[in-house]
């Protein structure tokens, strides 16, 4: 099934679809998935995937199709090194991100399913798959799985592996989602597992920066200066996703494994210090394991793990950097 | 009331006692209080007061009053700087630790009660008090409130303040207690919080060495290789403290403030490096208030937060230097 393909310079403008596939995964057996995805971008131009977090989506940026704007919105625009005018964005909502997928789902089957999609949308080569965090992770599946399908790989706080540490973090993340399904309490349990993941995204340094106050006493208990954010957090998170998808996608996290030295894709690792959920360490033992395939960004930030959402203008420089040969047509 | 003094040397080698206080409390009005203490040691030899985390308590470590193992065994004992045979040790229970006190308990609070508890056993200055963690913030109340109750106060892994983000760590560990509650399940929300809590007493590198192994699936779900261990650690804890006693002494964590420059009590601050809940930043900004009364000591360790419970030795060996006037005798 070819649902974009052939379409005029105009009409890719921006186009939304899925297909229908059959999927055989990793712990949970050959299973009928949907693939949503997004293309955008110059007709004819490189195509480059964009993959996130688990919580991401197909919809990147505003466009033609949805004007409403993306999760990655400061990273793509005229001007930028992903500019819709110089290239083709491609998205897919993750496997499972729906929730009709009640099973442990791997990196692994993420990157087959987007071959699947490539070879639908008729797309033999990526010029450069960009993924962040979960997106890294499958980005380096996709390169290790599917070598023929991209020329480029960078992998933005993702590594070959969960951390062991960052794994038992999400691990009580998830129980807290047990915890409260124990008793109908389904939002509230998601809700709390959000607020202890957003920790792990950031940084003391942002939150003494933003939270630097007193606490108040509220009917008789404490509250502390960022608790009114946390609440909100959560409670945005329980609007957009559900209990079993959060679940499942939190747990592919922690299945993920890949061997660096399997990989051949030339690869860009841009690591955050100060990153909570992928330490530097694990960055760097990726980056020797690529050997010759394999080179290290490393980027200071107060957003840690999520300073590819918050650091557009650094982040932009840096795939700038790594795309260089392919996206802008320089040479080295 | 006064209940271990005048003893004969062989009766003071260790006594258990309680007395009954009134306690103006900063938050909850003025309570009827039972402070409960241990003192242990060398009859005549100086006092030194040990405090510990909110979960610690009187019991230090075994002697002739008690003869199970202590929270802090590895730092007293022959040889020890903390030698029972050169000095007498006192510790306490947490104004609030029995569950009794639902109401905000402030860092000021514990170093009233101290004070008192010093006047009634007729100890009029401690040669030091050695405070970790919360013993450290209270030891800090200690110096600034009641100067002339000890010579020597040395802080370890306790700043002048909670730092904002340990703040919103433990505020979502209050918030997996209320979830439990509401769930009437008590015990699985005070386990969930303590397991929030390990991870922020402990560091990625431990976790990194300890559980370095693939997830399982069980029942069709991931388990990571932490999670026995941090059910086993939410098991133990709730097993001997109750959740008003926790969520109020938690609380208190994040009720701690002093101001560094009304301290004038010789202070000897140890942080360590990668302690997640209490930043280096925070014990340089404390010494640097407290002027020519600080000065710092800074360790490296893979423990983190609890290094000083799992770090003896040099402990121990930051404790000789700090203490060598008073305890040892040694001249400068």
């Amino acid at each position: 099934m070819r649902a974009s393909v052939g379409l005029s310079p105009v009409d890719t403008d921006a186009v939304r679809g899925c297909i229908d596939a059959v999927l055989p995964m990793r712990h949970a057996g050959t299973r009928k998935v949907r693939i949503a995805y997004e293309l955008s971008g110059a007709a004819g131009a490189p195509v480059v995937f964009v993959a996130g977090g688990i919580s991401a989506h197909r919809h990147v940026a505003a466009n033609a199709c949805d004007a409403a704007a993306g999760w990655a919105e400061d990273l793509l625009g005229a001007g930028r090194t992903l500019d819709p005018a110089r290239c083709r964005i491609l998205a897919f909502d993750y496997i499972g991100a729906d929730g009709s997928l009640d099973a442990p789902i791997d990196t692994a089957d993420q990157a087959d399913a987007i071959a699947l999609l490539l070879e639908a949308l008729g797309i033999e080569c990526l010029e450069a798959f960009i993924g962040y965090s979960y997106g890294a992770m499958v980005g380096l599946q996709l390169a290790q799985r599917h070598p023929t399908r991209l020329q480029r790989l960078v992998a933005v706080s993702g590594a070959h592996r969960a951390h062991p540490y960052a794994a038992a973090w999400r691990a009580l993340q998830r129980k807290a989602v047990a915890l409260g399904q124990l008793q109908c309490a389904d939002e509230q349990g998601l809700s709390l597992a959000r607020q202890f993941a957003m920790l792990s995204y950031r940084t003391p340094e942002e939150f003494a920066e933003r939270f630097d106050a007193a606490p108040t006493l509220k009917n008789g208990r404490v509250c502390v200066a960022a608790e009114d954010y946390l609440d909100a957090a959560g409670a945005k998170f329980v609007a957009r996703i559900c209990s079993t998808a959060w679940l499942r996608l939190s747990e592919s996290i922690d299945l993920h494994q890949i061997d660096p030295a399997q990989v051949t894709v030339p690869t860009t690792v841009i690591a955050v210090e100060g990153d909570r959920l992928v330490p530097l360490s694990d960055a760097v033992t990726l980056v020797e394991g690529l050997g010759l395939n394999g080179s290290l960004r490393v980027l200071r930030s107060r957003y840690g793990h999520d300073a590819f959402l918050k650091e557009g203008d650094r982040i932009d420089a840096l795939l700038s950097a790594a795309l260089r040969h392919n996206i802008t047509g320089e040479t080295a």
